[in-house]
């Protein structure tokens, strides 16, 4: 039966600008196993699966500095320090597009990656989105927005137009979510 | 119209075990907007949602050092150097399990996080998957094996039991190949 390890040793390496690095030195309880492990610590993330009053869904589109190119996601980012999830995804969704929602819905929460990364992405659903401001971008940010239907967002994850994992997870969880 | 940005510096700041760490000088054709951004460069991944000859799926209960706790995922790992994505998908469901297949489907292809990560995870389907070897685990790998239902793999997700984006993904892409 597997069981979780034992921290021998944690150093902190550097911090990123998105993310600090830390070495751990762990060992199995089940045997004398010991190694030195990668660990990404990043703050929590939020996603919105959100939907306009036409019942179309909107989408971002932004240049991503990981892939170097552009995609097509939810919305969403990152929660800041003290900050309650579902404020966040309410400030990324109206910062980002404009939009704003009073029907807002839990989704779920999924892992970034718990191989080697810390932080959960909360999933949230917001229903009848209506434009009440402008976008109020980050600095570094550019988005468009695009009002798809939800068989388009379907198509397009299909199609592998739109490939970030946790916003196809987020489709999951909506979907699980629509037919429970 | 959002365009890709212009690249002025590359810093490659450290290895990790498992990903490259670069710092990006980048700046935007739109106009002078100019900033630096984290990327993390990892080998691509493979992920496999096995079933069995009785249909059910093949899932793997591992300690995960990102979240310091245990996990429910399926199958999977990073490509190997050089290696074809269908023959790493192969090798990690063969090594993680035991199993092997002889019908394999390509699932799609989504990405960790483009927003600073580099890589893709090619996700496949096995299907009729038998006992064909012992486990050959990594030395600081230890795997427990458990076969469930496809519904029961779907409660689990339901019930957050199951929270890995990437796993939550392939059940997505999963349940638009079974259903075109």
């Amino acid at each position: 039966m597997i069981k979780k390890w034992i921290e021998k040793e944690s150093q902190h390496v550097l911090n990123g600008r998105i993310f600090r690095y830390h070495k751990k030195r762990r060992t199995s309880p089940q045997d004398d196993k010991e190694g030195n492990f990668d660990v990404i610590e990043c703050f929590p993330w939020v996603n919105v699966l959100a939907f306009d009053e036409a019942g179309k869904l909107i989408l971002v589109e932004q240049y991503r500095h990981g892939v170097d190119d552009l995609t097509l996601e939810i919305p969403g980012g990152a929660v800041n320090h003290g900050e309650d999830v579902k404020l966040s995804a309410q400030r990324e969704l109206l910062e980002e597009t404009g939009y704003s929602s009073d029907e807002w819905h839990f989704l779920g929460n999924v892992q970034a990656n718990p191989a080697f990364m810390t932080n959960d992405c909360s999933t949230f659903l917001a229903m009848n989105c209506k434009k009440t401001s402008d976008q109020k971008l980050d600095p570094m940010e550019e988005i468009d927005i695009h009002l798809v239907t939800l068989d388009s967002f379907k198509d397009k994850i299909k199609r592998g137009e739109i490939k970030h994992s946790l916003v196809i997870a987020a489709y999951a969880l909506y979907s699980f979510w629509k037919n429970p």
